[in-house]
């Protein structure tokens, strides 16, 4: 399965479809809202799995809001790297 | 120079900084708005343009409106592909 904690999906490197799954299922224990995240080269992805969501599985959902952001990540040798992040927020 | 219409930017395969530089150009003939797009897997270039455009070299840009859909694009077979699009609208 997709990572995903508390009504959050973090989207990685898996195909488009575990994820679309990983959102669907979410949604199919009763909760009103999920958040799909993602960084850097995921976000397309991200976007990709929220259509899908909302216009192959789930009609009734909609995007309620949308953020991007910077995040700092430090690597092992202590540098520190940006990356764009995105967070998608779906409610039905 | 990148791509260009009124107030918007379009995110191709250029380096990040040539769509920045576009961005900031727009902004700096004295318009109030201008939107990023991007489809596919430019979406997450797209992110990464505004963030440093509003961060690194505009601090009084704000993104005032995201938002996703899907586009289709005929290919010359005449088959269809379905795409994800982002428009990032920034204003100042």
């Amino acid at each position: 399965m997709a990572d995903s904690a508390e009504n959050q999906v973090f989207i990685g490197k898996k195909g488009v479809m575990s994820y679309v799954l990983a959102v669907v299922t979410q949604f199919n224990t009763g909760v009103k809202e999920v958040t799909v995240k993602a960084r850097g080269k995921a976000i397309s992805r991200a976007v990709d799995v929220t259509e899908i969501v909302r216009h192959r599985f789930l009609a009734d959902t909609k995007v309620k809001d949308i953020s991007i952001s910077t995040e700092e990540l430090s690597s092992d040798g202590g540098e520190s790297n940006r990356v764009s992040a995105i967070e998608i927020t779906l409610s039905r």
